[in-house]
């Protein structure tokens, strides 16, 4: 048996998420059956970071285990073969560490958060962004993340549902640049809880319309209350960029 | 009654094209029922461009007579509210000068055709790229391409369907980059013959590939023969950039 570290592409909009649903296709089901057209074994794919219906990725990292001995190039190019219609791809396959889980050994995850800020809607990046109208400052929004940055209680920009044991995680960066029209947000941490990324997009929109200050992100986040911070922004603007590892 | 000139950014994925067709839904047919939707007026789209089934625009230019007064914003607005579910913005409109028509008046038109040079297939951007999963030489490709610079017959790179009077087109730029894992094509001219875009990436991506040299694409050039170059690069890798007029 090897077990095989693989990075992944997808458009998260044909899915219910990464993870395996009863109520639709998930990306993980579609490479599980892509290893099973493969090499007629029933496998369990991990992935570093479980991203949500509509939620795309750049580069998902995660681990199959194939009895059948191949090589890197194979299980990259079999597994492509037979995800032929579907909107994922493995970008390389590599024989992973001792004892390398893509979820439990990952010490750092980076995500993208696209806002297109114009008043005419998305045509060509429909599904791959969020569309705000309204002019959005963004030094004022990426003044108000760094209020952010560090070790917190995220309790205020954590999911309900969210089955974390510690609402507490350390927060390395979290930037919001102006990209012609469209003003991107950059965030990196070791790990994120539900919906942490989106609930600060979400609220951070609100600074960059003038209805929130920085101070008000701080009082939100100190405030430990899901209800004191701003709505969840929409998963189609947001991409998992990279899983980072210790041996990387 | 008021022309106007409105600049569109559409993907051309769900379409047969920007011209109206009998077998299925086009650009130019869901501006028309939308323009009818909002103000009740039955009115031709004139665009600049008339691009195929699968190719996209950033930045289409036509032109649409409402008898209605309206404002340049409504014009816009009122368009996108009611092209909701479809992947077409409107992304301004304003006032045609006198004598303007969006195709006959344009004096410039910009393409980038994309191809994706990896060995993984595309994911994200299935749809929007050429797949070429052996190794392109971008600037042996650039270096051809330059052979088709200039006032030429372009009958070699005509599609046989083409009803443009004259083969003679005059080609101002065609620049080869490669782009990390993309190959991107600048294409500017007057105007171009049916398919004149993808012949020529077609024919340069056998020059990357290293099958032909950039003798033998100024051999296809001066053959007048569509049979001297190669195949036409497929249409979901193009896209109109934008269209220029003298008054600009």
């Amino acid at each position: 048996m090897t077990r095989w570290r693989v990075l992944i592409e997808y458009d998260g909009g044909p899915y219910v998420g990464w993870q395996r649903q009863k109520n639709g296709p998930s990306v993980q089901q579609a490479i599980e059956e892509a290893v099973f057209s493969f090499c007629g074994e029933h496998t369990r794919v991990y992935g570093a970071g479980r991203t949500d219906a509509g939620v795309h990725a750049f580069g998902q990292v995660a681990h199959i285990d194939i009895e059948r001995p191949t090589t890197a190039d194979t299980v990259r190019d079999a597994i492509n073969a037979h995800l032929r219609d579907e909107p994922i791809s493995v970008l390389e396959a590599r024989i992973a560490p001792e004892g390398f889980h893509a979820r439990i050994s990952a010490c750092e995850r980076v995500y993208l958060y696209r806002i297109l800020n114009r008043r005419p809607p998305p045509a060509v990046d429909l599904g791959r962004v969020w569309h705000i109208p309204w002019p959005l400052d963004a030094d004022a929004m990426h003044h108000a993340a760094q209020r952010l940055i560090g070790t917190h209680d995220f309790t205020s920009f954590r999911a309900t549902a969210c089955q974390a044991k510690s609402p507490v995680k350390t927060l390395d960066v979290f930037d919001v640049r102006r990209a012609g029209d469209e003003i991107h947000f950059h965030a990196r941490g070791r790990s994120f809880l539900h919906h942490q990324v989106r609930n600060i997009v979400g609220t951070l929109e609100r600074v960059g319309a003038g209805r929130l200050t920085a101070d008000d992100v701080s009082a939100a986040l100190e405030a430990r209350d899901r209800a004191a911070a701003g709505a969840t922004a929409p998963p189609e603007g947001l991409a998992l960029v990279s899983v980072g590892y210790p041996d990387d």
